[in-house]
């Protein structure tokens, strides 16, 4: 039995409500325990210099935890003048794992922005906002095809993320705050809905870690993230 | 009749959500109209250094949009280092209005740290931020005294505020962001629950006004911020 | 009596000195009591991006304290990276103010850089450099007349600007440094010749203020400004 | 056959010059093909200011590319006042990696500082700066037992790293810049002398990945940090 | 004949304004021609970090130009975030030349900080400022020896600076901004009043020189810091 | 005798790897005595904002030391986000000396990027850096007119530097770190292959000095260079 009760391979939880912000043509508030993330997705006519001229578009994220999102107050980015390195590792793995299931020759010369902003934190805010800001941008994108601004869906498949770890010698999914910050070893995964992966990562926070264990987390997050992506595919196709 | 239907005395719906997020010892989410932000207050057991030793406590106040809070995307101020004018203003202005109704020497050697982020912006962002932090203070404050850190609250009034301006020659109250937009005056006005003066910010956007305008959005003000402090006092105190 | 044997409706003495720096088509060295800024007026033949191809012009103001101008020294805002939110909060004030006297459309697509630096303070600076920096201004615009860049004066009114407060229960004009730290209530006042309102900014520093208050320094502010801007006539227009 | 000559499970030759600079404790050129990258260990008589106090050491590391080190030249970080986000993640991984085989309480309040300075680069930058910074960070702490600072290695296992990928459908060991750019699956392993994994960090650049080719790219990872290992040995301990 | 029509070793007409600025110790408005200089010394009971504990005190210089300085306006360093390299090099000059002719043991633990603001440049703005904030920086002493902050006057000697340069084949001094901006050889010279060599800091700016024009342009400045010397003797000792 | 054997006009020994980096079209690495620089020079084919549609070319260059290049490791700039005064004078003068000798007209519209990036510091890093970067800089444009790019050196002199001063009352040349800290007067020559000066900057760093000793120093300074210029020319016209 787990800390909250959970079996060590049970989800906590997953709410999410759409539509949560009127300006984003794309945007959720996903709830994953206690753990919240407003994601949004919004649309902006141009591209990055880097890719003018080139026929396609780009999707690039970014991620902000509010100041009262964790237990003791986080001072905002912007009053030291430059981002923190997690929260820089973060955003750069939200988007990369967002363009690696769009097609983004679909997209015309567009970019759409996604900002996933944590208002309270319980562990997993990157997995939690990696899954909602799929929700937020699919959102967006089947607006683009009703108004006509795209002809075609670009989404090439489902996406989604959970955290894995050992935490006492036991692997479990989908981590709280207190479960994550004793663990001995942590991962995250992001997934397609065929069970491909897309991105990996994981550290031996405590101690390195064996084959054998691997391979139990990776089993353990390939089964959930089919769960949450049952959950999305719900969500978004009712 | 108003574009939104409102009469022109007519305060927007208000709502307020105690306790939104669970790590800040006072929380609420204010909705007046669409305009939604989150107001947090957070204790921490020290001061500034320019009040070190003084036996006095401090209330201080940051205030943040979301990059989809608006119509087009607000970048946001951490990425260009430095933050924006206008944020600049209005968080000084929450935290002396805020600061204008507490005795900071009943609060100890500790500062309060008040957070408003703005989720969805439609006209008055800074005077619902006001009004929801001193909601979210008086709680976190409520929480000191009940816990014993305090002795007695140190509240000497309730505050609130809203905004008024002329529009079309018509004196209005509580704009909306299109009305805003278009107003020939705009005045920012926080007030006691003794009707007095706190704050009064006017400005003549689009030409001057005159003393006898100047009177009418005085009155006008002054009516609308009585009734939220009604609204706050049924809040808080039932 | 005043700490400096004023009445209390009597303003210091004001002087200017017209054509102070000679690489600025405006500029003024203007003096108020002790209180001494350099208002400078600079035409850039382009407007910022907003405002491309309007075929109009643009107005913007910066304002600095130099370190010696106050009795501790004031580190620069260069070696911190930051502005001051003070600081910013006046150059806005005085570009809006300046603004709402100049007619854009008549200033061709031309950038008018003004430049406030308070060589020493002594209370008041904002609404000197207000004062100040119409004359400045004017004295570039009457250049650009007589020069042909533009057919004629866009100014539509003489705008200027004083600071009334509370002092020990008492209306107060022109508060001096001392009076001004001491305050009650403090309120900057920017009017037109006609005596009407282009921004009002009042603040309780120490106690709220009701009404009846408020209507006592918008009189005594009112009668300075018309004092201050014959004074801005006569050293203009001789 | 690789582009390079290479079998696929070859790496490429590596070369270590110690005592490189002589103002740090512990330094060497390492060379992994055409990458080379300066790796120092600096010792400092204190801690950072979370680890006061606590009877214990730190490892961190910097990284960073001399603007010469890539084809065209990388504008320095300095410049632009922030750090790149891909330096970032870097730099946390080394000292992760690192402080993962330090016995962090035999240091005592000590900070070593890692300097990974990339000064030709070909692919593989932060695994030779890994691999690298390992032996300089020996060498240091050997001089410690050696002058008496610390009474006994704090080293708890040998720790290197390469990279493995998959390439036109081939799964590759120690990338160079151009399999690097084109390969479909990139992936970054941390591991022991035991064969443990300490960090494992796989991306699916141009599509995702399955278990099966996971399992291929962790052998061949796995094979090849032991040879890396093995010349870290031969190096340090002849 | 030169452009204002003096002899090739003739200074400018130099004034000084002593008391310029109320709050400093020492302050004065230095012209040079139509350079204008505040050059202030401003005293803090402290020293920076790298002097503490070590009985005595420092000098330390900042050097800035107001915007409208310069025929174009300069753009504030605050808004880009760092300090102009040219204002950073002659900052440090001024701080290493006001330094070397003061005994810093007798000052106790306090840093003098000198601000030089150029309101109005003409050629010479770095030079100008050294002589005025020596001044500035004795009158600040004299005070300290006055009110018995110190026993003794820390002067060991006068310093004063001047430019020299060549300019159509034609050693000048004392160069203004036209003949500055078109000299092939441009140096700065500061110098005691036995006439020894402080700094000397000579560039080809259009060609290289040779030892012969190094010697004419020597005793040039020479000559004339004496000149400059006996001016600051008959301001400060009457 | 000198700390490390030398007569006092003795140069250290001096050697230079060419071709260092293989991305820079010119790279060398420099060592006089045990101070190391690696000094790039790198071709972008664009002129920045102010030499647009000049027909001209530019040479800048920047210059950084490495973390571990000094005794007590040095903190890295960006981390700061500003740059160090004493580097960001380094490399100006780096610049302007190589631009003293270069034809910019024959360069088109490109820039040449040198940096100088100090790996190990012991006195003079800056003379040396300028004596490599001439040789990589020339490298560069002999690679250019060979494969065509510019149809003639663009090179009107050879360049080199060196330090001299006076440590315990002698003149001395080349100074190392432990001379150079303990120098009575400090002095950077610039010259060209005809012994003639592009720059000179000296300072009296622990008194002032006369004209006799600046003699000596001069003609120490010139001698010691043209042994320099000797060695480029034997390195690179071998």
């Amino acid at each position: 039995m787990r800390i909250d009760g959970r079996h060590r391979d049970e989800l906590r939880p997953m709410a999410v409500t759409r539509n949560f912000i009127k300006h984003a043509q794309g945007s959720v508030l996903i709830e994953v325990g206690d753990t919240r993330v407003i994601c949004t997705a919004m649309i902006e006519e141009k591209v990055p210099p880097f890719l003018k001229g080139q026929k396609q578009g780009w999707v690039t994220a970014e991620y902000e935890m509010l100041p009262a999102s964790t237990n003791t107050r986080k001072s905002r980015d912007r009053n030291r003048g430059k981002i923190d390195g997690r929260t820089m590792e973060i955003q750069r793995l939200i988007g990369r794992s967002l363009r690696s299931v769009i097609d983004l020759s679909k997209l015309g010369e567009r970019t759409i922005w996604i900002d996933c902003d944590v208002i309270q934190a319980d562990g997993g805010t990157r997995t939690s906002a990696i899954t909602g800001a799929f929700i937020a941008l699919h959102d967006a994108l089947t607006g683009m095809v009703k108004n006509g601004q795209i002809k075609e869906m670009p989404v090439t498949s489902f996406v989604a993320a959970t955290s894995v770890g050992i935490h006492q010698g036991e692997p479990l999914v989908d981590l709280c705050y207190e479960e994550d910050s004793n663990a001995e070893v942590d991962m995250n995964m992001v997934m397609t809905e065929k069970g491909e992966i897309i991105e990996i990562q994981g550290t031996g926070e405590e101690r390195p870690f064996n084959k054998e264990e691997l391979a139990k987390l990776l089993s353990l997050g390939e089964e959930s993230i089919k769960q949450i992506i049952d959950f999305q595919k719900e969500t978004l196709l009712g």
